[in-house]
């Protein structure tokens, strides 16, 4: 049996992939579907997102963002989400997936330079951009502030809910049988120099989630449903930890946390009809906008070690950014601010596939990706993708060091 | 029997006052202490907050605030809140009441001419300020911002928690037997031409609090135990109608909603040791540390109607002015962020006393003064106080129709 350690969307996908491949599996987390996940917006968008990047990571989010669709589809189906009209396409509706792209726009001459040098590196890797004048970026998203000088549109770009994402595979694994442990996991088993399993922590009050849990479509299983859970630990041939940020706890991977606040607003009806990017005050800053009229407005990036305070300075950081892309946020309710951490790297590509420990794997430091890099991690840890396989292995860090 | 329609500090501490007299007194509301005063600062700042007002106002808010101590003293006691030593100094300690002045600051030259005429102004008056430097400032408050090129103090004016003087006087009436109705009155009752009680809406959802109930020292009482409740309505040989923002729904009064978000930061070690307020971008932002290291911003004046959404716009303001002030405020952690509805009139001045029907009278009006103003309020109902009444004479706006 597989035991996953971690129940964010990385972590609940690779489990859900291997049961339905009927392979044995148990998830381990304290408050599945609670962490990076519930702050995360759920961008789907590689092209835009290679701003700041660079080429190996847009590969992957290239490859990843294909298999999204299927992936949506299946994952709805299995979820048992209800489907309108029973295809593909509406399966996917039911996780608010919509691929209507990213706009990128620029302010000052300095932006403007920046997305023309990103336009041309696109075009040269054949990926579809659009290249738009202020007036052009008006003409498509009304609202955008009057000093919007230019845009750059990834029309291929998409976006998901994060929330509806892990309820739909926790709603998965429970009709596939899945036991989901809700325990922290404190420590790895070995069993004659393999890993073996984990420990469990035992139960306290550290453990209460730290949002709200939302009741819908998480089973739930008590001590002794998994057998030696009783006698807190989780045995298995294989250990995958998935625990992002929280991942150095467990094992010897150089993952840290990189705080993120976001917010989401409430909107009468929707401001944007698709994803709004810019650089504002030298910090990128993006809006999302959900079928139900929520509007994510995303997201700081400090390094505060594991601290998820929502602060002063955090939240006027998105208000006054957000306020300088669409002016008209300002009227909107503020409905919910969260901070989550993500799993950083040095060099900021995940850690997929087998560790240097027999019955250990890796599927964590995904960073800002772990939504858009869900499926191809999932195909990597089933080895359905050896070339990109390799810019994911763990063993780069320990070759270096 | 009084019957006072409002549990906000005014209603409160009508009912209090009168119980302590031993007059039979009933409290009518949904939601006693989660309307306006749940989200007020508390500043007891006449002479800073005539900046924006004029000299009526002032004359009730000096007097008020001289009530004060003697006011917070009894009512701590008559709470049974622990008293540390017994003295009054002590117990007035339990509702956080602290009088450690005013420091109004100034940005730019015309901030600093507006301070001069204002101080010029109290200096008439014989109130007491000081005229202080930029450098003078920032020795009393070395967080406030480089910027500010000076100040006045005013360091007679205080400041108390809303939240506590509420859960003070819940539990003050609930030790006096005073019966608190959680119930929305909807009308008035007539009896021969005199008011003669109100009407209850039936128990349904949308009386629900808006915000969390705190339980301690709320005292519950099931239907059925005033009498005539059980039939849905409180009868009284007088009521007085102390519903804040809500009293013109349940008589003619000159009443509408001021809209105000307030946001309260959590701070590990005070910022601030007095309470200090700015004029930011055209707009007045004041700051009240409390003394259990909260801190206070508060507010912003918005015309909205019975709207009490928190939105972006609200908080991007009183962040982005706090920061203005203290920049340190930036690290602190959001505590709360919520939006009230203060009781305005047309001349600022509150109503209180006998309206023109008989067996009526108001205490409501009281905008941003509610807190300053209650045992000022207490006293004129209770006829202690017949020169500054006139002031408050409800009739003045009759005779102006």
């Amino acid at each position: 049996m597989d035991v996953i350690v971690g129940g964010g969307v990385v972590g609940l996908s690779v489990a859900w992939r291997m049961a339905r491949e009927g392979r044995p599996v148990t998830v381990v987390d304290p408050a599945p579907g609670k962490g990076a996940s519930y702050a995360a917006a759920g961008m789907l968008a590689p092209v835009s997102e290679v701003t700041y990047t660079e080429g190996p990571l847009l590969r992957l989010g290239v490859a990843s963002l294909r298999r999204w669709p299927a992936f949506a589809a299946e994952l709805a189906a299995d979820a048992g989400f209800t489907a309108e009209g029973g295809v593909a396409r509406a399966e996917a509706r039911a996780l608010d997936l919509r691929a209507d792209g990213t706009l990128d726009v620029a302010f000052g001459a300095d932006d403007m330079a920046a997305l023309g040098e990103l336009a041309a590196y696109m075009e040269k890797l054949g990926l579809p951009v659009e290249r738009l004048t202020g007036r052009e970026c008006r003409r498509l998203e009304p609202m955008l502030a009057p000093s919007v000088r230019g845009g750059l549109l990834a029309p291929g770009d998409a976006w998901v809910d994060p929330r509806r994402v892990t309820a739909a595979l926790l709603a998965a694994l429970e009709r596939l049988g899945v036991p989901v442990v809700r325990a922290r996991a404190t420590g790895l088993l070995y069993e004659g120099g393999r890993v073996a399993g984990v420990r469990l922590a035992p139960p306290s009050s550290d453990q209460e989630p730290e949002h709200e849990p939302e009741h819908e479509h998480e089973p739930e299983h008590g001590p002794g449903e998994v057998p030696g859970e009783a006698r807190g630990e989780v045995r298995g041939e294989r250990v995958v930890v998935a625990a992002g940020a929280w991942s150095s706890e467990l094992a010897e991977v150089p993952v840290r946390p990189v705080k993120g606040q976001i917010m989401r607003l409430r909107s009468p009806r929707p401001l944007l009809s698709r994803c709004v990017r810019g650089t504002v005050h030298g910090s990128p800053v993006y809006l999302v906008p959900r079928g139900d009229g929520e509007l994510v407005v995303g997201a700081t990036q400090e390094e505060m070690g594991f601290d998820t305070k929502v602060t002063a300075g955090g939240l006027y950081e998105l208000l006054r950014d957000a306020r300088e892309l669409v002016p008209g946020v300002t009227e909107l309710e503020v409905a919910d601010v969260v901070a989550g951490l993500r799993p950083g790297t040095p060099d900021n590509l995940p850690l997929i596939g087998p560790s240097g420990t027999p019955g250990l794997a890796y599927a964590t430091g995904h960073h800002r990706g772990g939504v858009l890099l869900a499926p191809l991690t999932t195909a990597i840890l089933l080895g359905e993708e050896s070339e990109l396989a390799a810019l994911c292995a763990p063993g780069r860090f320990r070759e270096i060091s």
